[in-house]
C-alpha cells in the first residue's frame, strides 16, 4: 500500500502482540522466527499478526536470500504519529488558554470548577 | 477509567467519524448536538460513538446544568502519543545509523541496496 489507511494503521495497534511486535523491531530488522521467540507464540500465528501490520503499512519486508526481515515502515508510523500529534498541540494550547484565564481570575468559585477539571483528567 | 488502556484507544481510532469527533473536540468543549452536525448523524449515533471515546479514555464529559459538554481527555491521549514517540524516536535513530553506515561506504552496489529501502519507505 502506499496512502496511510488510519482505520487500518490504528486498528492494528488495538492488539498488545502486534505492539509487542513493533516495540521488537524498534530496535532492528528482524527475522519471523526471531519475532516470534519471545511472545511464545507459532511462527503461523506471529505471520498473521505481520500481515495485519504489513496490510496496514506499519512493516516492511525485505528480500535477503531465503530469508525476509521485518523492518518498521516509516511512512505508516508518521502517519498516526502526525494525526495525534494534532491532538497533542490543541491539548497544550488548551491548556495554556486554561492558564491565562486563571491569571486573569481572582472569584474563587470560578477557581474551583477549572480545578475540577484539571482533577479530571489526571 | 484511571489507567490508560491502550487496546480500548487505539481501537476506538480506528474509525474516521470518531476521529472526526476528536479533531472537532480539538478546538474545544461541545455538547453532543454540536458534535452530531457536520456528520449527518443521529444524536444517538454520535451518543454511541461518543461512550466507545469515552471508555477508552480519550473523551471527558463535564456537567453543566443539563449539559453534559464533553472535551478530550489529556492522560488518554498523551498514552498513546508517548507510546508512539517510541517508535518514532526509533525510526529517527535507524536512520541517523543508516547514515554513519552511508559515510563511511564506498562501495556501490551496497549503496544501491540503501537506496531501495529508502525508496520502499516513501
Amino acid at each position: 500500500m502506499t496512502l496511510p489507511n488510519l482505520d487500518a494503521a490504528f486498528s492494528a495497534l488495538a492488539d498488545p502482540t502486534r505492539r509487542g511486535i513493533l516495540v521488537r523491531l524498534a530496535k532492528g530488522e528482524a527475522s519471523v522466527m526471531e519475532l516470534a521467540k519471545p511472545f511464545e507464540m507459532t511462527q503461523p500465528a506471529i505471520s498473521q499478526h505481520l500481515k495485519v501490520l504489513e496490510d496496514a503499512g506499519l512493516v516492511a519486508r525485505r528480500v535477503d536470500g531465503t530469508k525476509r526481515p521485518r523492518r518498521l515502515a516509516k511512512a505508516g508510523i508518521e502517519a498516526m504519529d502526525q494525526w495525534l500529534a494534532m491532538l497533542r498541540k490543541a491539548l497544550e494550547k488548551n491548556y495554556d488558554r486554561l492558564d491565562e484565564v486563571l491569571a486573569g481570575m481572582e472569584r474563587p468559585t470560578i477557581k474551583t470548577t477549572t480545578k475540577t477539571m484539571r482533577g479530571e483528567n489526571r
